[in-house]
């Protein structure tokens, strides 16, 4: 039904189309055509509606395609294979399922959508159709299972890196890997690892960037907590493909430095991109809540926060950090 | 078919019962009914047979019980559910499962029999019905992803004191986890951890431990790698519920201190119950060959190991270690 919609403004080529062409063509109300209209704009088509002349295809979502992501992710050899979705659950939850199965290091699965997306500790992830980036690597990483969370520092530095380059923000870290515009989030990373013993079997390395959306795709009580590339630098829709190369791009060497010279390195990058250090923070932590200045990051990768009496606490998980009260 | 010959054979109150009756009941060939004599004895029963009397009832496999395992278990708290199979094919897929479907902590799969057990690197398990303890345990350990290699190490010693106690056997500790006997194996540990960035999960405790089994149990190419308390302390079969419940109390108590005081006080159990320290050692690990004598553990559980030149390394995962060559 909204296909054939598509296919009527499509032939306007930019003009108006009337609500009553398109309630006879298509034999349904003019309420109905309003609701078909209405699940276009949710898939990313613009559509403009004037009460006299009726409907005008304003503009398309902007797909990936294959041939798109091939052709930027040329120069890297992380990425071994692409799974290209329309729709999921959760893109997490298909690469579990290829990893279980037994897919390399560097599967990727890409969605265009996302109804189940999940962030940490279980959260929804906003996904509209078309706008952002879903995606979720399959790793294999040769490491032993205590070096899992300074992958996850890593894989925030390089996210931040490749969103700075694509637009020139003052985005931050917030500990361990939430990126940051202006105290809003743009983005979550999402590693979940499966461990034999003391070996990693796998991680599945989940990203989700608010690339294009606008505030009209948030819910209102995310508004002031949220925000996407797109709003943050002025309006214009950015190229999605371009931002998972230079995400890759950026991962695949810091993985290498990572590999080669231990995780001093990355963590000396993490601490300048962090916009959690040297701030009075509290932390919720699974032992109690602990008030003190987060001064740098230990080689473990946990969180060292000075107390008030000037001992440093490594934290190496919090389920909420904020400014203390008053 | 074997059901209506244990009939027939208990039926004889231990007496013989000629294969001539037995054919003629069950209308099969006496060859047949060798057949399922043979498949009883997998089993666990022990049947006797002499040419010119026929098959005679000795022994039945001692089954775990609901009663006999609660009774048992009276004193702990670890243990929140108990679910008791027949045969599956690994107590470790079912915990999975359960965990994923939201078991609480303390969940606990117990089988006479698996299928296909597993055994660290994706090694296969014998798991003769009735013999063996199979058992895997759901465990919701509110530790950051770092710490989980502790808890192998700590589980490895919790079941060592559990099987000392019970047999006072000279028993010792493979790092990471493995119990031997002289060399030979007695019992396998697997821990499987599920993370989420830096927090764990769940963890899935599989032990397996050769109680009862017999040199017949064992494929001869074992024989020289693999004993049983059974075998190792002279041939009298155990009580499998008290060994379980032997190590629940240990692990339990072992688990308060960990909590409480950290992974010294671990560490150093760990270290007294070694049979790795002070031995020169090949190990394979995924940077290569490293060979060297093992010293001690370090903070975060990996094995110390003193190379050539004096330096210490630490080593987090070795595909297997074995006395250097010549």
């Amino acid at each position: 039904m909204s296909n054939r919609i598509l296919e009527l403004l499509s032939s306007g080529s930019g003009q108006y189309v009337s609500g009553e062409l398109l309630s006879r063509e298509l034999g349904i109300s003019r309420t109905a055509i309003w609701k078909q209209i209405k699940k276009l704009e949710v898939q990313g088509y613009v559509i403009e509606a004037s009460p006299r002349l009726g409907y005008r295809l304003a503009g398309k979502p902007s797909k990936l395609t294959m041939p798109e992501l091939m052709e930027h992710l040329r120069d890297t050899s992380i990425v071994s294979s692409i799974k290209l979705f329309e729709s999921v659950d959760s893109t997490q939850n298909i690469a579990h399922r290829l990893a279980e199965e037994g897919a390399p290091s560097g599967t990727l699965v890409i969605a265009e959508q996302q109804t189940s997306g999940r962030g940490r500790m279980g959260r929804q992830w906003v996904s509209p159709s078309g706008k952002g980036i879903y995606m979720s690597m399959v790793l294999r990483p040769d490491l032993p299972l205590q070096f899992a969370p300074q992958l996850t520092l890593l894989t925030a530095v390089a996210l931040c890196r490749a969103l700075k380059e694509i637009a020139p923000l003052p985005i931050g870290i917030k500990w361990p890997n939430d990126l940051l515009i202006e105290g809003k989030k743009i983005s979550g990373i999402l590693l979940e690892s499966a461990a034999e013993d003391e070996r990693l079997r796998h991680v599945i390395m989940g990203i989700g960037i608010s690339v294009n959306l606008t505030e009209d795709d948030y819910p209102e009580e995310l508004l002031p907590i949220a925000t996407s590339l797109r709003i943050a630098s002025g309006g214009e829709p950015l190229d999605r493909a371009a931002v998972i190369a230079s995400f890759m791009k950026q991962f695949e060497h810091l993985y290498a430095v990572y590999i080669s010279q231990g995780f001093s390195p990355i963590q000396t990058l993490w601490e300048a991109l962090s916009v959690t250090l040297h701030k009075p923070t509290k932390l919720m932590t699974p032992q109690g809540v602990v008030e003190g200045i987060p001064v740098a990051l230990n080689d473990s990768g946990a969180l060292l926060v000075r107390l008030g009496d000037g001992r440093e606490m490594p934290i190496f998980s919090a389920e909420s950090m904020r400014p203390p009260q008053g």
